[in-house]
């Protein structure tokens, strides 16, 4: 089973040093390029998709066009879900990551964003940036959208995804691309690959460079190489 | 029940008067021009799309990233299908208009372009054109893949993906946007309207035009307007 997993782009607020998390901000010029240089590479290795798998976040959809567009595969079937989003960062959104470390201190940040189960601090209920207020949500209870999330809240909704979606889609013999986040990433990386909670956070994926994994049966990792 | 159809923009065979058909061409210039115009026509009329149907030609695929792109509504739900490709041009696909006309007569090429159930030459099965060689209709039967279609061939494999998806959408209330071409579209419009077979081909849908339609419970136009 092929399985490719693509980190979208760099976007205006990576560039920007700010915390991102569900905000649904561009690609910038550099991410742009990257998204094409993905296209380019997967293209040149043969690969042939069969189904694309991407967020609902417009970073994330405008890296798979750009490679699909790319291997003149535009045509295939793509299915968008909020379950591959990046990880929520709560109240963080919108801050700047240096000046966070002012604030609450360099362990607090580290803490927040380098433990596994630890919550970043929650948006408001009734503040403008909780995604109840985005059409893309509403068709979910208030209660299943995460006002914040860690990485193991961000891993226990990316995996129903992953298996009604994509394991079964693998199991099909289809071959798949997901284009989606760090952390989503990471939480199907902790998967195929087998690795614990406390490692999983050390795992670093570089925007806009094709991961291919070849899977066993049990939908576990034979072969991994980055394209790039 | 609201419903917006776009045909694509102008695409590069446009530009050089080729017949295109099932060809999968790019967008020109000025054609990647219409549909952020279209995007930015249908964001100031406020519409918010519920789910977007294309064919599974670039041209389309892009227009319809352009616009949702342009409205920020990239997350929503989009199904690509064949059965919205461009009317099968069989043997002409790729041959000059001008040229056609010197060779055939200008009759012959009218009757072509204007007639409603007359067939163009078709596409010999081993002619690389074939689409049986595209990885993109490999699920289908050769015998149900045109070769070549009249206007009322390509009705007849519209509306089963009309009657199957696009009314199914508007009957449960949502907001539906396509993104087609002029013979997909033309199909649709003489659903709609109750344009007769003798007519139906005097229809010209302006490119990166969105044409809104109210319709009512049965699906038949109440109200048409251009955006633009």
């Amino acid at each position: 089973m092929k399985l490719v997993l693509v980190r979208h782009g760099e976007s205006i607020w990576n560039q920007q040093n700010l915390f991102t998390g569900w905000t649904d901000v561009q690609l910038s010029e550099n991410g742009i390029a990257e998204a094409t240089a993905a296209g380019v590479a997967l293209k040149q290795a043969g690969l042939e998709f069969d189904v694309a798998y991407s967020s609902v976040l417009t970073r994330a959809n405008d890296t798979l066009h750009i490679i699909l567009k790319e291997m003149g595969q535009l045509w295939i079937p793509t299915l968008k879900s909020w379950r591959l989003n990046e990880r929520h960062y709560g109240a963080l959104q919108g801050l700047n990551k240096e000046k966070t470390a002012e604030k609450y201190g360099d362990d607090k940040v580290l803490e927040w964003r380098r433990s596994y189960a630890v919550l970043p601090p929650l948006l408001a209920i009734d503040d403008e940036r909780h995604p109840r207020f985005d059409r893309r949500y509403t068709h979910l209870d208030t209660h299943s959208l995460p006002a914040g999330e860690s990485l193991s809240v961000t891993l226990n909704r990316v995996i129903p995804f992953w298996e009604d979606h994509i394991a079964l889609s693998l199991e099909a013999g289809k071959v798949v691309i997901v284009v989606a986040h760090g952390n989503s990433l990471r939480a199907l990386i902790k998967y195929i690959e087998d690795i614990s909670d406390d490692n999983i956070m050390e795992v670093e994926i570089p925007t806009g460079n094709p991961l291919v994994y070849d899977l066993d049966s049990n939908f576990k990792m034979v072969n991994k190489s980055y394209l790039k």
